[in-house]
């Protein structure tokens, strides 16, 4: 007997439900029943994961593995030439989702610290040759043993590159980083406290439309028991979503991350509230590992696409 | 021409104050030019950063330096027998600051759990035991990924022994822990959670006087923005304060602290902040380092008691 219109209408609705519990069935025991096929289109590479790959090597990995999008770093990227780099994206049809990294404002002199600024300025010109809007910011470290004033100097630091980057249509993302980088990388160590970096740093900009938000890496942020209400927080100035695992024992203090589902992160919970907090933009997988440099790094793209898959989505 | 009795009381109010100058002008030029003998009073050795000494050595070591406390641990106590070193350490003299460490409540069965809790029952026998007042907990990290559930798990467990330690006359100290340990070893990562437990426990227990507090080590809390404040709110409730340093670049993810003064920590404004608090009671030096467990352990007390002096009051 045919289905009547209203029977296809309630077997229609009640498909993707039933579905639903199929997957999370199958998530759960591991026995496949059936799977849509996963979209890939908000995965990106940090260039970083694929550590021996230069920019051309990754943007044409990214187009065998269709990735849409590649993160790039500013020290892979004057390796290959900075025209070069932004026209092998180009052609191939890549974007990219961010480059990193500007930021190390703080140092213990005026002369110093306008160097540092000059340099933020320049990678924003970089930023802006490559086609992407993001800089992401690593803010600094310590110059001395006085973490209020050098949190002051990122402040500062940033105040004096808006504009230029707010001219060239970038805007800047200020990625906390793992308090364990305080000391020499980054004293910007909580989502909160970039929070209230970019919130502060925006109303002291009015002329721009949210010049200034925050880079949301889980390796960094994860314990931190504030973190889902800042995730909320952070509404409308997330501009970056960076994704690996936290594995134990760490393998290094740098170069310690591991592969989602490697480690402890709850990295669905967290993409689907960085999702409820508005965010739908690139999704970046930034991995410093020596086992995984070690790979061929096709294999790493894969994992990666698999892992995002199971992990994540 | 003698003075008279207002110039002597003035001179007397004055030297004070001059003194505190030439204290500070030696501090910044390493110049010598008068200082008061440092009162060790509140100075503790944690035997940890001795490593190599049984109780019975670093009990004696204590004497030999002149500090009147010392922190033990489980393990050194049980390898050194627990009704020895509380003999050692009572005809000595010397004050046991704490004893390290309880805690570690997570596990992935409720059988499990149990024998958590039952072993912090015996934490605190052995603190009574000892003539300590305080025991370190450090919580436990993840049975599993879920982090919140964890956390509950610590609030339960710590909530399981409280009245078997009020009966014994110990007071329960929870250890916030650096951030880079919450998967395998403290998911109490910050002094607003330890705080947040600390207050909320206390008043679960109305029948007690704040049998659940917080032991603030410079060297897990250091980075926090927030800690200032936290030190604040934690008034009434502080049962330790344990120093050393952060070091660049950390040596080892564990056994990677510092000599107070050989970091980046401001151990003077976390003493002064921490006594502002109302806390007067022993002051903790706790490293865990190769390469300070390799020098001969009264070479660092003496090293110690230095920088104690120098950096710390």
């Amino acid at each position: 007997m045919p289905l009547s219109q209203k029977d296809l209408s309630t077997s229609l609705k009640m498909t993707p439900r039933l579905f639903q519990n199929d997957i999370a069935k199958s998530r759960n025991k591991s026995t496949f029943i059936m799977t849509p096929p996963t979209n890939y289109s908000r995965l990106s590479l940090n260039q970083y994961t694929t550590f021996s790959w230069n920019v051309e090597d990754a943007v044409k990995g990214c187009e065998r593995a269709g990735l849409p999008w590649i993160g790039l770093w500013r020290d892979k990227v004057a390796e290959f030439g900075l025209e070069n780099s932004a026209c092998v994206a180009r052609e191939s049809g890549i974007k990219i989702s961010s480059l990193c990294r500007g930021g190390m404002f703080p140092a213990d002199s005026e002369s110093e610290r306008q160097k540092r600024i000059d340099d933020n300025r320049r990678a924003i010109d970089e930023a802006a040759t490559l086609g992407t809007d993001t800089l992401v910011l690593v803010c600094g470290g310590l110059p001395d043993k006085d973490l209020s004033a050098a949190r002051q100097m990122v402040y500062d630091g940033i105040t004096a590159v808006v504009p230029y980057a707010q001219e060239r249509g970038i805007k800047l993302g200020i990625e906390p980083l793992h308090p364990m980088y305080c000391a020499d990388r980054n004293v910007i160590v909580t989502l909160g406290q970039a929070n209230d970096f970019a919130l502060q740093l925006n109303a002291a900009f009015p002329e721009y439309q949210m010049p200034v938000g925050v880079v949301i890496d889980v390796f960094h942020v994860w314990w931190d028991p504030q973190v889902f209400a800042e995730i909320q927080r952070a509404r409308g100035i997330i501009f970056g979503f960076h994704i690996c695992d936290w594995i134990t024992p760490l393998p290094d203090v740098l170069k310690g991350r591991g592969m989602m589902g490697d480690g402890w992160i709850q990295l669905r919970k967290f993409r689907e509230a960085i999702d409820a907090a508005g965010y739908d933009g690139p999704i970046e997988v930034e991995i410093f590992n020596e086992t995984i440099w070690e790979m061929p790094p096709d294999k790493v793209l894969d994992l990666m696409k698999k892992r995002y898959a199971r992990e994540v989505m």
